[in-house]
């Protein structure tokens, strides 16, 4: 979609068992979403996956080969259920070294040696060929390698990670919606809205149910780069559920 | 792990765009993971993809070779970004037919043949040879074909469909889980738990660290399907934290 250019693609991965197993709500997965849609690029696909060194490598391997740009969230803390560092150095094929700036300024925040022991030294290895990734809440970096974003899984660290990575990232025109509810079931819009989609190929037109204080409805959400466009498409849309016998609701977003 | 008999997996595949714009918080995993565990299943692996037909198709092929179950969500509405039962017909390379006895519930719900409408009849057909998922609180079905069960993504109609599949999910035994918190950061536990770890290879022991009002800390999740070996492992992990110095906290969970 979009006239300007090409569509710019990433795949998020988030690796950990709590997830998988629920005890933990992913809290990640919209924000990265929001802030990589403001910055021009597409998420395309997210994946769940365990601590596992082989799937890790799969994964990683897999999909930074489809898509611009992978983003992973997790597993890069000083226990032995933290794998990800080595297992995406594996997956490029590269050691991990140290990272000197990292290593010094933890030895800092530890100055008993007895307390920078060797598991809060991993923290400060990343692959061969790793750009630090810094931020502002802990010393532990994350990391870039290749088109590979390696982040923290705790959501403030991921948070301040991702803030600092606008420079590194390049998309395209970022994609502008428009939301409107209707009090009518799916069902009684399907058909005028399918009619919209066909006149509107490039917009993307989505539809979901909701139901709120006793109240069935349905939100038509569409999104385009081309914002002429999509106030067009917007502009049908309500004039398709006007001619159902009833007003849509514009809301902001 | 467990001593009894192999493992159940599945993988769980979320479809919709709206997840992956960051519109929709997902609120269907942690549930799905919770029931599955519930009954001997292990979630291995979540995928969030969109509504193209090639993706649904291909992501369906590959997951249900390689998991014992899939579980979909999403995108058997009644408007035309609803494809998903079309998608997963063509993946099995099945035609799809009308299941007569949705398509009558929903006739009776509708008796204005102007309201029985194209897009609400489609919710009435299912792939050739699949079974139908009812649920309490829509008329549409889901579906069940070979290994995959096709679900809504409406979260209240997802949890009844759901709930009605148990007879037809084999598992083995449940992970049992313990948990217990400890106000010292991960690095300070790490060495310690990594032994426990390693006497207790078929126990899955994670790391997670916390903050909350003020105080930093660390959850020790313990995941096993033997409770015995479980409370045996817990034994382990609360007399090595007790070692550096501080109580542990049991959590009910």
């Amino acid at each position: 979609m979009g006239e300007t250019g090409r569509d710019f693609t990433a795949c998020l991965i988030l690796i950990g068992n709590e997830i998988l197993s629920g005890r933990t709500q992913d809290a990640n997965l919209q924000h990265i979403a929001v802030t990589l849609n403001g910055w021009g690029v597409r998420l395309r696909e997210v994946r769940v996956i365990p601590d596992i060194e082989k799937t890790i490598v799969d994964t990683v391997n897999e999909c930074r080969a489809a898509f611009d740009y992978v983003f992973t969230t997790g597993g890069i803390g000083p226990t032995h259920d933290d794998i990800t560092a080595a297992s995406i150095a594996k997956a490029f094929g590269v050691d991990l070294v140290k990272h000197q700036e990292s290593f010094e300024a933890m030895a800092a925040r530890y100055p008993d040696p007895g307390d920078f022991n060797d598991a809060r030294q991993k923290m400060c290895f990343i692959p061969d060929g790793a750009e630090a990734i810094d931020n502002s809440v802990s010393i532990a970096p994350g990391f870039q390698i290749g088109n590979v974003f390696v982040l923290a899984g705790v959501p403030s660290i991921m948070r301040a990670m991702l803030g600092t990575l606008r420079h590194r990232v390049v998309g395209g025109a970022p994609v502008q919606s428009r939301t409107v509810n209707v009090f009518l079931g799916e069902g009684a819009v399907a058909e005028g809205l399918s009619e919209v989609q066909d006149r509107y190929p490039e917009t993307d037109i989505g539809s979901y149910p909701f139901y709120r204080e006793g109240v069935f409805g349905t939100s038509l959400v569409l999104r385009d780069t081309d914002t002429g466009r999509l106030d067009r498409a917007l502009g049908d849309v309500e004039a398709m559920v006007r001619s159902l016998g009833t007003e849509p609701q514009r809301v902001d977003t």
